[in-house]
């Protein structure tokens, strides 16, 4: 093994633990989630399947929410498979961004519980919110890292790069938009994160397609 | 070490990523499944033990669910000892999967606290339902993997395999029967679903002398 | 690489994986102990620091559960420093441990809050109870492992070995001593399962000294 | 691949589950900080914006906690990057450590609903107490590798360990500062807190700057 084979190792376990221990903390909020669906309690009255079905924005903001969490995840996965090192400042960023996601549960459980009451604008507002910051340190990470020329890409990979660069830089305005939009109509906002969460989750040749009108 | 050891380390580590979420995700929700057991209230009238006793559909719920989620982690590390490769598609898959196993702590403990007690027809229906899904989205993987020649197979390896395809491909179709049987019979519904966990959780070898009665 | 090497890499794969599950699971549920020490409710009378040391069995609770299952994993770990093979049952049997291990918060709870009142005894009993199911798991874990020539040890490692053997193999027969103990005295109980934390914490070299009072 | 090869070979494997399973404590531990943070009950009367700016001190405690436990994780991965080999005392050391971390969602609790209220003072008190003995553990785990001559480092990897030796050597103290603080005023103790979140989360060449007025 060549002392460039080991250096190539020691900087793989450098990004390895950085990697597993945002999987871990992105794997406990995503799980958390589903916590917010909560059982009726058996005393109330009433059939269960009505008061189940009464719950339908906690299913929606679950279902939204796991969707917008998991494709963060693969954001971040994608990240790590072009980028090989890792400092100090890059260590924050990554912390900061998971901080954002930690908050997710909370702004799901507060969307789902106040949709169809007073307040629902202010809950809508606060959900966006948080995913706007958190759209923009992600930025902030592919923008650091690209800064220090660790991004390693060649060929199709670089074109491909590119074309998910530009479907995600516009993220933080995206969710601005949501949340602005909010206070007008809660219903608006939301869909606007729906669309989001199924735009990137598209996969790159789509967004090439769409974007470029090339052939895919 | 040769471009070929190159590529394979870094197709282990694309699918090794993968891997490691999904078990983050697996683990905090079979571990939360036992959060649904609760402590009796102290101020509460009655001997503990009576009031630990009168639990036994918790505990029940949860032994199945567990055993339940223990055999798809199981099954999802089979999978992946088989295939290489991961696209977007199959993140998209895997992460639909992870969705269904995320809401079992709150299927199951709709169940624990709904037998006995008027609406635990809906429970079992839900609970089943959550599997049906969850076996869909399984099925879909191994589909797909197949379908791009992801599947890494020879010899007796491969025999074991088709045994293993056999015995999932109709975990829809056994669960969904479970489903349907919930209307008539929770106790029929639920028996199935333990019937199906132990007959997951045989080893392949004995499915294949159920199915082929071959000599082991 | 020769076949041997990748053959070996494939192995520890295989283990890899279940270990790491492991260790999701094991790190969830130790994380979870600490959640039963609540924040006594402020509208409460009394002052918050008498509150608080009122709740010492909930402390001495957690504790003990956080030391033995500290020590679970430890043990764990060690298992598999020494093996490198895992097969269905093995998968079943690890699968069965962590059923019992997931349910520590919850016996920690129990005995947290029972001590001191009513069926203190049904709570120590329990307590010690899941302890004795997951000291069996343990042993037939190592005993099955040794069976199929899993274990790969020489000279002085061998020697280590088996002092860690003795030391636990007599794991589930302490534990059913303190679940015995429990109706006469859940003093004794609780005390001979903190002297059982602090015995399976002493080095391997320790124990060695205190069964055969050899030199260290 | 030669002997010494497989030996650090196994060694990293070592120290790769020790730091695994510690990742997923501390995953754990920062993501159920976000837990605390409670949505509004429905019913009770008040605009929802008013209900949560209330609530301040919940949000302060959760950013200042996710950020202490942030750093300790990044300080923890220092340890590692720089150790290759773990023994059971050291395993011991680091158990203790990690339970001191999962206490960490407690005593942010506890100070963010009691800041304001009467036994605040005990609140601030037991929180800085929590972050003294972790840093009196991460101390010992240092000094322990550091005798032990299990630290690998030259040129200037051992300068800069030794900045962050010093930068770190005093945090017990510092947590000690804070906690005699408490008594005489929450609003220092809890400054002093923030201040050394700050202060930690600084690159280690800026810390060699303040320390030694040297070039960087």
């Amino acid at each position: 093994m060549s002392a460039n084979e080991n250096e190539i190792k020691a900087e793989t376990k450098e990004t390895g633990r950085l990697e597993a221990f945002s999987d871990g903390v992105i794997a406990v909020a995503i799980t958390l989630l589903a916590l917010e669906i909560k059982v009726p309690p058996i005393d109330e009255g009433g059939a269960l399947l009505g008061r189940l079905i009464e719950q339908w924005p906690i299913y929606l903001a679950f279902l939204l929410s796991f969707a917008t969490i998991g494709i963060m995840w693969v954001n971040h996965h994608r990240l790590f498979t072009v980028i090989r090192r890792v400092d100090h400042n890059f260590l924050i960023l990554n912390a900061l961004l998971l901080m954002g996601i930690t908050l997710v549960p909370f702004t799901s459980a507060l969307v789902g519980e106040y949709i169809g009451h007073e307040g629902e604008e202010i809950a809508a507002m606060i959900y966006s919110g948080v995913f706007v910051v958190i759209a923009v340190f992600f930025n902030l990470m592919w923008w650091y890292a690209a800064r220090h020329n660790w991004v390693v890409l060649e060929g199709e990979n670089l074109r491909m790069a590119r074309v998910i660069n530009r479907q995600y830089r516009f993220g933080p305005l995206y969710y601005l938009i949501a949340l602005i939009l909010a206070p007008f109509s809660v219903f608006l906002s939301i869909g606007l994160n729906i669309a989001l969460a199924i735009y990137f989750a598209l996969p790159a040749n789509v967004v090439k397609y769409l974007i470029f009108r090339e052939e895919i």
